[in-house]
């Protein structure tokens, strides 16, 4: 496979030779933001709220973006026009920058990369199994680079016979490692915790069109929702919206999506893919 | 100041030559372990100890080792001798590595580093103040390179008039970011939180120099242990023991050092700097 370019603190050079210094704070403690969208046919998708979120994310956790929103599109079209990679994630990350003392931030290094991406069709129209998982993310609202319980909790999840995990603590349902998650009340509601949880852009516009056809109810959400509910889901930018059959140990819903998430994703398609 | 040099894979560069590709782990979701130990004059301290804490941190977050202790050892050696930097802090850093997929822990990257320290004398003699900080370190007997939450709690413990913070989590007190917590109770026992929290190698050889002179009680320590304390302190490899004066909010102990404080910092210091 051809190397892809990135661009790195605005140069655009092949992946293969941006290279981060060991004193970086992404390296000695984890501390960096991303964000993530993607490209369908060349158009990338939802570009304005995942720029949004950058800046939200990097405002949270104290680091200086030194790019204004036009300089960043600017460097995200000059990637895209390099790679002619029409189908793609595309990644925009900035780390706590090289620190002297190891712990202060400084000036942060900001890198925008992208690849490939293939859409799982399959997964997507017959769903996958979740195991509760004891956590909850802490500074959830912020895009962190910090997977530690998510890299660790999806092999949990793999010897237990699930596709991933979904945090649970003190009886709510949070979030997926990298997806949020939805449930169809018994009364036909779509429910999804409320802020304490990544605020995924796809969940945003999911919002949007729901509200439209049917009643939503943002806020915490129990392992008693669960049991009750007719239909769960959840959703991110490569997942889009792919149902949940089961939720070990405490619900099965059967194989596929439910009536409710299929017209949901219908309405998802229309936006992503068909616009 | 001149350039350390540090051990990359094996190969001994100066610093500033030492890069991480962009796709490793450790930048794009904060996943590695780390050890750390100091040289006094020459002399590495603890070395052993902390070379074992490192294969367990790896073990516990499925990164393989591909050194052996020797190999390990001798690396170490190398580079002390490179730097000639007789008080220093030297850092093993193991990463996720090169992640094709971005979540897939691979091949690790080895980063050994060394920096100068100086001691803090004034403070190990006027100690600090702690701030209570709702938070539970997850894996927290590994030294996972994971400190978003260590970076941003220290800028609110500032912002209170605090040197650090301590965690307290439903009521439990466990440990402060980079410091292991003592307490030394109204009987005049040493209280330390047990197994959830990190296996600190000064903690480890304080508890042994402790339990020849006075009873020590590894437990869970609770915010009512705090309040009726007559004494409390930390420990870490660059701060030894380190008085805590007071933790805001709980319990004022006045300046300096207690007298059980004092003794155990005699102790640790004939063991680390007069041996």
């Amino acid at each position: 496979m051809q190397i892809p370019y990135v661009i790195f603190n605005g140069t655009l050079i092949p992946e293969n030779e941006a290279k981060l210094g060991i004193t970086d704070l992404a390296v000695v403690r984890g501390y960096g933001i991303f964000d993530y969208f993607k490209s369908v046919q060349g158009k990338p998708i939802f570009i304005e709220d995942n720029i949004d979120r950058f800046y939200h994310s990097a405002r949270l956790m104290d680091l200086p973006v030194n790019y204004s929103r036009l300089e960043l599109k600017k460097m995200i079209d000059q990637l895209m026009q390099a790679n002619n990679m029409p189908d793609s994630g595309i990644k925009i990350l900035l780390t706590g920058g090289y620190s002297s003392d190891g712990y202060t931030i400084t000036e942060p290094n900001l890198i925008i990369s992208q690849h490939p991406i293939t859409r799982d069709n399959t997964t997507e129209e017959q769903g996958i199994k979740l195991l509760p998982f004891e956590y909850h993310r802490p500074f959830s609202q912020a895009k962190s680079i910090d997977y530690v319980m998510g890299i660790q909790a999806l092999k949990v999840a793999k010897k237990e016979g699930a596709n991933d995990v979904i945090y649970v603590q003190n009886g709510l349902i949070s979030e997926c490692p990298r997806a949020n998650f939805f449930l169809i009340s018994s009364e036909g509601k779509l429910l999804t915790a409320d802020d304490d949880v990544l605020q995924g852009i796809t969940r945003m516009k999911i919002l949007e069109l729901a509200k439209e056809k049917i009643e939503v109810e943002i806020r915490d959400i129990t392992l008693e929702d669960l049991k009750n509910a007719r239909e769960a889901f959840i959703s991110s930018t490569t997942k889009n919206i792919t149902p949940v059959t089961a939720v070990l140990g405490y619900k099965d819903f059967g194989p596929g999506a439910g009536m409710v998430t299929r017209r949901l994703q219908q309405l998802l398609e229309e936006l992503i893919y068909n616009s």
